[in-house]
């Protein structure tokens, strides 16, 4: 399983992505499962992925590998002009992956599972982000809606849902969705740390404000002793049910 | 779906369940999934079900069919004296189920699901909290993890993950329930309002403390919004990140 999480809000992106796979509980493994493609005031680009892991690596492969090969001018992440156009071409590559590899999977009882996130800027446009299927087509997260979840998405979800707002600062939409990992993580074994986290400041075609949070980071240990402490005390402070 | 959880704590047990059934989101409708039977000074017994309706409502029939034609001298629920041997005719009524319309249901495409949380206590044993499965065979609740959920699970799990203790008092419970609801009810809309909650106090012997919760309940609607308010104010107390 995976758990990785985007937020499109007025001041930026957020993204998060756990790092572990797992082939059975007995086979457990880090990988990184978010990545970013990137070119100095121009763009900054972030994939995240879901699902069978050699299904998601060849997708991450075949992009870079079109980007050094971009001689034959077919347009490339580094090349494109919208996040509409990176979002195709993405969805492209999982429809090359699957003419090569979807019938041995079928055929072997595997299924062709992959889900990614896909977000960032590129320069005359506004920020943007997409969920990419397997089917290789996409939707774009809405105003209502600004956060996309892929993965054990459930656990994490409530406070998403109720904390949420476009005006939040990265640094506390950071927060939010950090908790919201520690809930997935309490729940879900096969989520699991480090988290790998990136926050994207409009306009700066950055990349810098990224960091993977290991399982002993201080923040992080704080943020989840004191949210568990906090939401203890709030249970106790309201009124007790009689029937 | 169906949402129910059944929780045994030192003073008693506690049980809620939804009403909400559903047949794609265009066929909504509200059916009891709480059932009791009792015995003045001698036992009460809750079931709750989630699952094909069909299904359980065929279990709970066969039970209810099997007290009254009790004549022939089988056991039956009430004529058992343990709660173990209770568990074991609703396993056998799951299976006399799966005989009966199992393999219509199968070439119809449609699946045998049925999972149960049976509880109670019987005179003589302390009170009992069984998950029963479709294939009929069952599992008792441990002193580690003192709750069962059947149905749409994971929104709600965090916070009995959380707060649940063993010597609570049954109010108190009832509101962490209650909460747990809350967080699944703006998740998942399949399951829905009213919700059926039964206390249950060891050695009463008394279905006394049950009722149903209405979408208007004031008590309901003070909690939510309560802690809704207590959660933003706590995540607004914790430090925000930064890279």
């Amino acid at each position: 399983m995976t758990y990785c999480v985007g937020l499109k809000l007025d001041r930026g992106l957020v993204f998060a992505a756990d790092t572990r796979t797992n082939a059975g509980v007995d086979n457990v493994a880090t990988f990184k499962k978010l990545h970013t493609w990137e070119k100095a005031d121009d763009r900054v680009l972030v994939l995240m992925s879901a699902g069978n892991l050699a299904v998601t690596q060849a997708v991450v492969s075949l992009l870079s590998e079109h980007i050094v090969q971009a001689g034959d001018g077919k347009p490339t992440l580094m090349t494109v002009d919208t996040m509409f156009q990176a979002a195709r071409l993405v969805g492209s590559a999982v429809r090359e992956v699957h003419q090569i590899d979807g019938e041995a999977l079928a055929a072997s009882a595997d299924s062709f599972m992959v889900t990614l996130i896909l977000g960032g800027q590129i320069k005359g446009e506004a920020p943007r982000l997409f969920q990419i299927y397997a089917a290789g087509n996409f939707i774009e997260v809405s105003e209502d809606t600004p956060f996309l979840q892929i993965g054990e998405h459930k656990y994490g979800k409530p406070i998403l849902d109720r904390v949420t707002r476009r005006d939040m600062r990265l640094g506390e939409a950071a927060k939010m969705v950090l908790l919201s990992f520690d809930s997935t993580l309490r729940s879900n074994l096969s989520v699991g740390m480090p988290i790998d986290l990136f926050l994207y400041n409009t306009d700066s075609f950055s990349s810098e404000r990224q960091r993977r949070i290991e399982q002993d980071d201080p923040y992080f240990q704080k943020l989840s002793g004191a949210w568990s402490e906090k939401l203890r005390q709030a249970f106790a402070d309201i009124e007790e049910f009689d029937v």
